[in-house]
This record gives C-alpha cells, structure tokens and sequence, in this order.
C-alpha cells in the first residue's frame, strides 16, 4: 500500500469553557487556524487549581495538530494560564490526513 | 501485576457532520463495527480546504480502535473525501481493555 | 527553549452513561481526583460485548491523566465492568503541562 502520510503533534487543551476566546487568540497568534472544540464537564482537581473547583464545571476541550515547535511554543505560552484558570494541555504525536 | 491488555490503532476522524453516515458506511464496509461519535465544532482550517468554510462549524468526532493494517485502509479510504469536504484523521498506537 | 513538561499517561474510558457514578468512584478510590467527561454516541460493538447493544447508545468518554502504576490499577480494575457492561478503555503516553 502506497500512500503518504502526514506527521504532527496532536495537542489537547482542556480548561474553563470562559477561556475559550483567550485560547483562539492565542491559536490564531501562533498561526493556527485549524482546530476542534467540544463542550466537556470536569471534575475534581488536576492539581490543586482545579482541586479549587467544587463539582462540575463546564469546560472546554480544545484539539489541533501542529509542528512540534509550534507545540513547544503553545504549551510555554499555556504556562502562565494555568496560574489563575483550570487548565492542561498535553500532547502526542499523530500520523494521518491533516496539512 | 498480571493482566493481558490489547493493542490497536485508535483513529480519529473529524469531519463536517453531513458526513456521518459516510464515514459509518466505510467503517461497515471495512468490518468496524466498533465506533465512538462526538458532536464537536471546527473553526479556521486544518489547511485550505477546511478554510473554505467560514466561521463554526458543526463537525463530528468518530473514534475506532482498529488493527494497523485496517487503519492504513481506512486512511487509504478517507483520503478522496478530503477533495470536497473538510475532513481530518489521525492515528496513534494504544494499549487498553478492547477487543 | 527552556521550560519543564510533566509526563503521565491518558486514560480513555468509553462505556455505557449508567457507569459514570460507579466510574468516578474508581477513579476516587485509586486517588485520581482530576478528569474530563464528554457525553457520546457509540454503535456497533467494540467486541461482543458492544455488540449486544442495539443501535445507538448513549455512552461517556472519561479522560485522565495518571502516572504509569496507576494506570496499570486503573486498566485492572476495570475489566471485571466489561463482563455486564459495553466499555473500552485505552492508554497513551502524554506530556505536557498538568500535575
């Protein structure tokens, strides 16, 4: 089977569903224009900030597959976020049909 | 810990919902009969062809877990849809309680 | 670029929504206190199993992020679910930024 393939870092973002604008922009800024956004509820703590939280709360879930410099460059732009927002961002690497 | 786990291909596919049915036709049609969907919105463009549409979007998430050789099918497969409809897919190895 | 990611591994779990209770208090009982739901759609069988449902369904995705051991216990803990219930669940390596 003859076919090509492309390579990237998939990077999923999951925070508060009021960051949402903030995280376009900053997509938008490092020249993203291509991802998908799905409503999730979370729940408990990843780690004291959204141990913060009671319950449920309405959270986003942000995917989009880039370079693996632009991943870099997301996630160290991420950082600062989580100091006042419930947030993770995490990253693999995917093979497929993506530009 | 002694416990047997499987391994797979987990594919994602994310698509303009029109093509749900589609999409589920190829996966009956390749013997997947195992499928995860998830409503989901794109925005921006995952390359040219998802820029063509403005704005939000109403898109679908599909997961399977398949065998390597069915996923390079179903990739095989998917590649033509993306000459008329923004479509996405992406694999990644797991391992997991699957069949 | 200087800046440190954490490692952990992603947890996937997709069953039947009645589980969720009987899901968040595994999670609780192995210390997780972090994770993200989103409602889908699941059809076919991932196995007999899944099989044994008609149609579609009404199912949840489950996601954390744990370390190596706890996924281990996780996955172990919940193939007993498998025998009366529709559920799947896998596992990545992740990194990124999250406790």
């Amino acid at each position: 089977m003859s076919f090509s393939l492309s390579s990237g870092v998939l990077v999923t973002i999951i925070g508060e569903a009021v960051l949402q604008d903030q995280l376009i922009h900053l997509l938008t800024k490092l020249g993203v224009s291509g991802y998908t956004i799905i409503p999730a509820q979370g729940s408990g703590s990843h780690g004291r900030r959204m141990g913060d939280m009671a319950g449920y709360n309405t959270n986003i879930e942000i995917k989009t597959i880039v370079a693996a410099t632009t991943s870099d460059q997301l996630l160290l732009d991420l950082g600062p976020l989580q100091a006042n927002h419930a947030l993770i961002a995490f990253r693999q690497s995917v093979d497929g049909l993506f530009d």
